[in-house]
C-alpha cells in the first residue's frame, strides 16, 4: 500500500478508513497490489499512470456509498471509473493526494426495461452494447451510440456526456437521461431515479452530475428513455465538392428525409487515403475521387416506410443543384460496413500515419465550412507543408480537428509546436462561438483551455456549485478545475 | 410607493434603491400607481393579488442587471414575470417583505434566426407564438406548443420548464434549450448563450435555471434548437374501449408511424359530453359514443412521405385486434381543428361546469391505466356520486385529473374535502413513481405537496444550491421551498 498523505491527513486514519473499506467490501471487492490494480490506474491511451491506495470493486450502491462515506471522513480522494475509455485523463487519479479508485464494474444490472414506457433503469456499470442489445430484444432502441460503445459504460458515458455517431437525431448522453441515483460526496444516496417524461416539481439536479466528470458524485443507477427500434437504414456515401455544399445538403436531408437522419459526417479525401492505405480491405467506394465525401444515414421504425425512396431523392435533387457529384447506396449489410469502416478506422488509420494531433472542436452546424477555410487557411500560414485530416460530426458540427506533421519538421520541433497549434484551433474555435471541447470532455488534460476560454461568470459559478456539494474536494481532484 | 419593510431593512435603503432603478429604468421603464401595476400583482386565475413597490420594464439585459444589482444591494426581493400565465402562483410576489416585479415583455427581440444551423436565439419576453412564426418563415419549427402559447413567453416558459401537447415528439421547454443568458441575484450576467450541439466544457450549468421558478435568477435571453418544418399532417379521433387499449396502441402507432406521432391525448366521453354542453359548436366526432378516445395527430417535414398510409395502417390494424372500434380521420383543416377543439376546451368548459378540482399529475406511460383504475376505485369510495373527468397527454404520462363536486353535496362540504382529495391523488401518483406536478411546477401553491414528496437528499441538495447561488434569497422568495 502506497500511502503518501500529506501532513495534514494522519496517514494512521487513512490506513484504518482502507481497513474499514476491505470490510465493506468483501474479499472480492478490493485489489490492492500494484500489479493487480495496475490497468484500472493506466489511462486509455497509455501514458499516464496514477497512484491509488486501493481499486474498491463494489457490487451494490449501499457500498459505493459506505465506501464514499468512509473516504470523506478519512479525506482520502475518489476517482470513479467506468469504462476507462475516455481521451482527457478524467478516470484515473492524477493528484499528489491520497487515493482510490471507484471502480464501477460489478455493478452492471439492469434493473427494470419496460418497453411501453420506452424505459430501462441500468446500473452504472451495464456496458453501452449490453444495454443496446437489451433494447432490441424488446424492440426499442437505446440510442447512443458511439466508438467503445463495447467497453464503456452507462456511469462514464453520463459522467463524460458522450456524444457519438446519433446526435443529430436523438442527442447527447444528457438527452436519453430520465432519472439518476446518485452517491454524493459525503456517502448520502441522491434517489433521483424515475422514468417520467414531466415532473416539475423543484430543480433538475439530476443534469448537474451529468458531464461533471465525477466531481460531484458518483452516478450508480441511470433511467433512461428508450426509442422505438428502427426497421429500415439507408445508408449512402456521396461525394461533395466543398463543405458549404455538404452543409445544404444538410438541411434539406433533414426536411426531405423527415428528419430521418440519424448520421452525417463528413470526410476530405484524405480520410478515404488514409484509411486505404493503413487498413486491411478497405475499397474507394466510388470510382471517380472527390475533394470532400459525406456518409449519410437515415432510419425509421416504421416498416412500411418508403426510406430508400426518400434517400433516392434527396440524392437526385442534390446531383441536379450540384450538390452532390457522386455517390453510392449501400445496398447491402456488407456494402454498409464497408461505407462505415472508412470513418470508424480513422483514428487507427491516424495513428499508424503518425505525427497528428486532433483537435475535438464543434462550432455552430451552419458555420461549418466558414470555420475549416479559415482554420486551413491559419494552418497552412503557421506550418508549411502541413496536412489536415479534418472529418467528424457535420451534423452537429462537430469535427475532429488533425493537424500533422510537415513532412520536412523534425520530430523535435513538431513537438515543440504541436501545443501551439492545438491552442490556435481552440482559439480560433472561440470566435465562432464554438467549443474547444465538444466531446471529450475537460478531465486532466484540457484544464488549461479551460480556464482561458470560459466565461468569468461561468466559472465562479461552477466554483459555487463545487463548493456546494463537494466542499472538501474529494471528488476527483485535479479534472475540470 | 408601499414599504412595508420588516425592520431589518432600513426603509431609507429601499427608498433609495427604488429611486436609483427608475433612473436606470428611465420613464417608460416602470409603474408603480397601484392601479397601473395591478395586472402585474394579480395571478391569472385572478384569485390572489400582491405586493410590489415597483414593477421594472427593463429593455435591455444591462437594464436588467443594474436592477437586480440595486435590489440586491437594498435587500429588496425581485419576482421575474414572463406572460403571467402559470397556474401555482410562481410569477407574482406572495411575501410579506418589500419586492419588485420585474417584467420582462419589453424584451421581445428575436436576436438571431438560423435556419440551417436549426437554431434562434430570442429574449425572454418573445411570446411563444412570435418565436413560432418567425421559425415558420424559415421552414423551420419551434416545436414548443401549449394553451397559453399566445402570451407566454421564452422566459416564463423556460422557467417553468413548460410542456404541453408535442413532448411526446420534442420534449418539455428544456430540451429545446442550447444556451441562457441569465442575470444572477448579484446582478452579474451569465453568459452562457450559445448554438453549440455538442459542448462538453465543465457543468451544464445552463440547466440550472430552467425550471427553477424564477428562485435562481432571472434568463434574459435564450438559444434554442429549431426542428424542420413539418409539410404534412394527420389528425384522427379514434374510439378506444379502455386506458388499457390506449397504452398498447400509443406504443404501436409510435412504432408505425416511424416516430411522427407528435400529440396522443387520452379523453373519457365525459370530455365530449362537457364540451358539447357548454362550448358552441362542438360536434360528437363519432356517432357511436366510446367510453374513450385517443386524439391522434401526426407530423413530418417530409413532402414525399405518405403519412396518411400510415395512419390507416394503424388505425386499420387496431380495428382487426380490437384496440380501436371506431374513428374518424381529419379530411380537412376545418374538421382538424374541429377535433383539437374538443381538447382545448376542456379547461374552458370544466370552469363553467364549477365545482371541479384538476390534479396535474404524471406517472410512467406504461401504468397510466392502471393509475387511473386505481384512482377512481379511491375517489367513488371517498366520494358517493363523485364525477371524474381525467383525460391529458397520455403519450407523456401526465394526466389532468379532474374530479367534481357530488351533486348531492353541499358547497360547504367540498371545499372542506377537496384539499384532501387533491392530496390523496398526489399520494397515489407517489406509489406509482409519479409525480404530484407534472407540467406546472411548484410555485407558491404547491409547496406543501413539495415538502412532503420530495426525499430529504433532494431537498437539501436544492437547499445547497440555493444557498450558494442566491445567499440572501432575493429571487423570488416564497417559492418552491
Amino acid at each position: 500500500m502506497n500511502v503518501d498523505a500529506p501532513s495534514s491527513v494522519p496517514a494512521k486514519a487513512i490506513a484504518e478508513a482502507i481497513s474499514q473499506i476491505k470490510q465493506v467490501l468483501g474479499d472480492k471487492g478490493w485489489l490492492e497490489e500494484p500489479t493487480d490494480t495496475l490497468k484500472y490506474r493506466t489511462d486509455w491511451r497509455g501514458g499516464t499512470v496514477g497512484e491509488a491506495l486501493l481499486v474498491a470493486r463494489p457490487d451494490s450502491t449501499e457500498q459505493v456509498s459506505r465506501v464514499v462515506r468512509l473516504c470523506h471522513g478519512a479525506g482520502i480522494a475518489v476517482t470513479a471509473q467506468g469504462g476507462n475509455t475516455g481521451l482527457v485523463l478524467g478516470s484515473i487519479p492524477t493528484e499528489p493526494q491520497p487515493s482510490i479508485v471507484v471502480s464501477l464494474d460489478r455493478m452492471m444490472k439492469i434493473r427494470a426495461l419496460d418497453a411501453d414506457n420506452f424505459a430501462l433503469v441500468a446500473e452504472a456499470g451495464c456496458v453501452i452494447q449490453t444495454l443496446q442489445q437489451a433494447a432490441a430484444e424488446v424492440g426499442r432502441l437505446y440510442p447512443l451510440s458511439l466508438a467503445s460503445e463495447g467497453s464503456s459504460t452507462v456511469g462514464g458515458t453520463l459522467s463524460t456526456n458522450a456524444g457519438g455517431n446519433n446526435t443529430i437525431k436523438f442527442g447527447n448522453a444528457r438527452e436519453q437521461v430520465l432519472g439518476l441515483e446518485v452517491v454524493l460526496p459525503d456517502g448520502t444516496v441522491f434517489e433521483g431515479l424515475n422514468t417520467l417524461r414531466k415532473n416539475n416539481t423543484g430543480y433538475d439536479l439530476k443534469q448537474l452530475f451529468i458531464g461533471a466528470e465525477g466531481t460531484l458524485g458518483i452516478i450508480t443507477a441511470a433511467a433512461m428513455r428508450l426509442m422505438p427500434a428502427p426497421k429500415l437504414r439507408e445508408t449512402a456515401m456521396l461525394s461533395v465538392p466543398t463543405p458549404e455544399a455538404a452543409q445544404t445538403l444538410l438541411s434539406r436531408a433533414r426536411e426531405l428525409s423527415g428528419d430521418t437522419v440519424i448520421a452525417f459526417e463528413l470526410m476530405p479525401r484524405r480520410c478515404i487515403d488514409l484509411a486505404m492505405k493503413h487498413i486491411e480491405g478497405i475499397v474507394d467506394p466510388i470510382d471517380t475521387p472527390s475533394p470532400w465525401y459525406v456518409l449519410i444515414e437515415m432510419a425509421t421504425s416504421s416498416e412500411i416506410d418508403d426510406l430508400r425512396g426518400k434517400l433516392e431523392a434527396i440524392f437526385g435533387e442534390a446531383m441536379e443543384n450540384g450538390l452532390v457529384t457522386d455517390g453510392v447506396i449501400a445496398e447491402s449489410e456488407t456494402q454498409r460496413a464497408q461505407i462505415w469502416r472508412i470513418r470508424e478506422e480513422q483514428a487507427e488509420a491516424g495513428r499508424r500515419e503518425g505525427g497528428s494531433i486532433s483537435c475535438d472542436v464543434s462550432v455552430p452546424v451552419s458555420r461549418v465550412a466558414e470555420f475549416l477555410a479559415q482554420a486551413r487557411e491559419m494552418c497552412e500560414r503557421e506550418l508549411e507543408g502541413v496536412q489536415l485530416n479534418t472529418f467528424g460530426h457535420m451534423g452537429d458540427g462537430n469535427i475532429h480537428y488533425g493537424i500533422r506533421k510537415p513532412e520536412s519538421m523534425s520530430d523535435a520541433a513538431w513537438g515543440q509546436r504541436k501545443g501551439d497549434m492545438s491552442d490556435r484551433i481552440s482559439a480560433l474555435c472561440a470566435e465562432f462561438g464554438g467549443s474547444f471541447s465538444a466531446e471529450h470532455g475537460i478531465g486532466g488534460l484540457k484544464r488549461e483551455d479551460f480556464r482561458r476560454y470560459t466565461p468569468p461568470s461561468r466559472v465562479a459559478l461552477m466554483q459555487a456549485i463545487k463548493a456546494a456539494i463537494d466542499p472538501d474536494g474529494v471528488m476527483n481532484p485535479g479534472k475540470i478545475f
